[in-house]
């Protein structure tokens, strides 16, 4: 069934819009005072993720403060190796860690794609859950990290500033690692299906470190794999396209060839204009994006004139959700974040129509 | 005096060469056992940044190991908000520090330049050390970093990853962070022409964080600032043209406007295909890298077979100095620095002549 408001989903499918749709990514998270409360009652962020009642509870909250035209699944991008036996756990203030990184040649070569209904019910109890409190209102967006994000935690066995054991293998045994990525790419496909099938209505990839890569190396070790998953997603449920959305932090060189892996949409950080990239991406593809973050440090009114130029960069007609060019952070006003989805909503409305 | 080998400064100057020319950013530094034996000597970090000596005996190290067509003056880009009395120090492992960070208005007025004969008399004594110990073999770069990278640090009061106080600053308060931009491009200026004038035969401006703005913000903050120290250089010294680079880490969106400043060459990082970035800037500049310091490594064949892709990627004819598109590593083994730089050597004597 269609939400009552599906302006996301139309946007995305550059269909008309009376305004243009907004939605923040880490939208449920530490800015909000009602999320920490949350996160103090389940304990630990872990805990928070593998609840699906305290996992529905957090991606509500955004959305009783702000007008926001989407909900997003709250959940870790790191699931999936979890899933996959690496031990996530989170240091405190130290961010993901894997008890055991990917690095032995028989590890690799043991890998295999967890099934989502046996290692992730708890991300798809959550993902219904939330379906049902959502009520029809506006859409669900499910999501995963990509192929070479996911590599590049269960290799570094965390973050990392200079990636050095995923591109020590990348250029010395390149090899074992497109054997990591296709077993990725599995896994995310099949997450991501068992996530629409359980109700998510749109769903984005999250490539953060793809960006991370020289352009031959993104098109060989990150690219291909989008794609493949992407070809492999269920992209119809109840008549109802599930629109996919891909986001390389990092990317703004690549748009062109990003525009041609079958996506219905490309996620923008904040480095690239955004009419700029609507002329170079054509009709092929909506676009999201794309605010400084740091935009939001200020005032209700820089804030308002700053999306304002967003707004006229892209210029007028569909294919524009608005975001942030990376996640909400925690050092955020929800006062601010308050005056971007209203100034989103009254501005934009001169764009369209 | 022309060195003996001038490939370099002949490259950036789109001139013809025999072969393209190679430096490595950070060739002296901490992936050389002497490097560290020196530092180690030295106590401390600063101490050997401080010392002309020791300055002058790291600086000549890589070049006794390796081919390199170029020595760059051993130095911190942070010597000039050191001389501005904002107290630099290294905390053990953890980067540069500022014991006192720029972030009251009334401290923001009262910054000044620093005479770069009073205060950073060492830095001009270095270059004049070393450059009677190169005995003309290979030119001399002198560098400095950006007015904005320079602000990062000065108003973050170290490194950051998400710039919290210097784009709070930016967006809520511009006119103070103009006014802190103004006075270190007045200050770049000066110190890097006392660097010509001591002896420095090219400049480099590293714009490290420059990539961490949007689109709009730096051809605001950061590119105007580039230009007018450029505009404020001299250019020529004893007959001799004084190239110019300008290296903005992340900004290969960026290489269009970055071709108008006034600079000889446009550093490039890895995240660029050098020859799409040759098409884009024309005639109008020679461009330097670009090799991901991740294909440093693995081994010496592959880093053969990566700077081939590389010098193939540019193509025929002059204007290209080889480098990494980021400073090398700690970790790199001196072996794969040798292997490169004779396969830089050797390739692309069929690109010349």
């Amino acid at each position: 069934m269609k939400p009552k408001n599906d302006t996301f989903l139309r946007a995305l499918l550059r269909q008309p819009t009376e305004y243009t749709p907004i939605w923040i990514m880490r939208q449920a998270g530490r800015y909000l005072p009602e999320y920490n409360q949350t996160r103090a009652r389940a304990g630990d962020f872990l805990s928070l993720c593998k609840s699906p009642d305290l996992a529905t509870e957090v991606t509500l909250q955004p959305l009783a403060r702000f007008g926001l035209d989407a909900a997003i699944l709250f959940s870790d991008i790191l699931t999936i190796p979890d899933a996959m036996g690496l031990g996530l756990y989170f240091a405190a203030g130290e961010g993901p860690k894997f008890e055991r990184p990917l690095r032995d040649e028989w590890e690799i070569r043991d890998l295999a794609a967890p099934d989502p209904a046996d290692k992730l019910g708890y991300v798809l109890d959550a993902v219904s859950q939330i379906r049902k409190a959502l009520d029809n209102s506006v859409p669900l967006i499910g999501f995963s990290g990509s192929p070479f994000t996911l590599a590049c935690y269960m290799v570094e066995g965390g973050g990392s500033d200079d990636f050095r054991h995923i591109k020590t293998m990348m250029y010395a045994r390149p090899d074992l690692l497109h054997r990591i990525l296709e077993v990725n790419a599995e896994a995310v496909t099949s997450y991501l299906n068992a996530q629409i099938e359980a109700g998510a209505q749109a769903v984005q990839i999250f490539d953060s470190w793809g960006g991370a890569l020289s352009h031959a190396a993104y098109h060989e070790f990150s690219l291909p794999y989008l794609e493949r998953i992407i070809s492999g997603l269920t992209r119809e449920k109840d008549g109802q396209r599930i629109p996919v959305i891909v986001f390389t932090k990092g990317g703004g060189l690549w748009l062109e060839s990003m525009a041609d892996i079958g996506a219905d949409a490309l996620g923008l950080d904040w480095t690239v204009d955004i009419g700029d990239a609507r002329r170079r991406v054509g009709d092929k593809v909506a676009l999201q994006g794309n605010l400084d973050p740091a935009v939001l440090f200020s005032n209700p009114e820089t804030v308002r004139a700053e999306a304002a130029k967003v707004l006229q960069s892209y210029g007028k007609g569909t294919g524009h959700v608005f975001n942030l060019g990376h996640g909400v952070s925690q050092f955020t006003s929800p006062e601010n974040v308050a005056a971007l989805v209203d100034a989103v909503h009254e501005l934009s409305r001169e764009n369209h129509g």
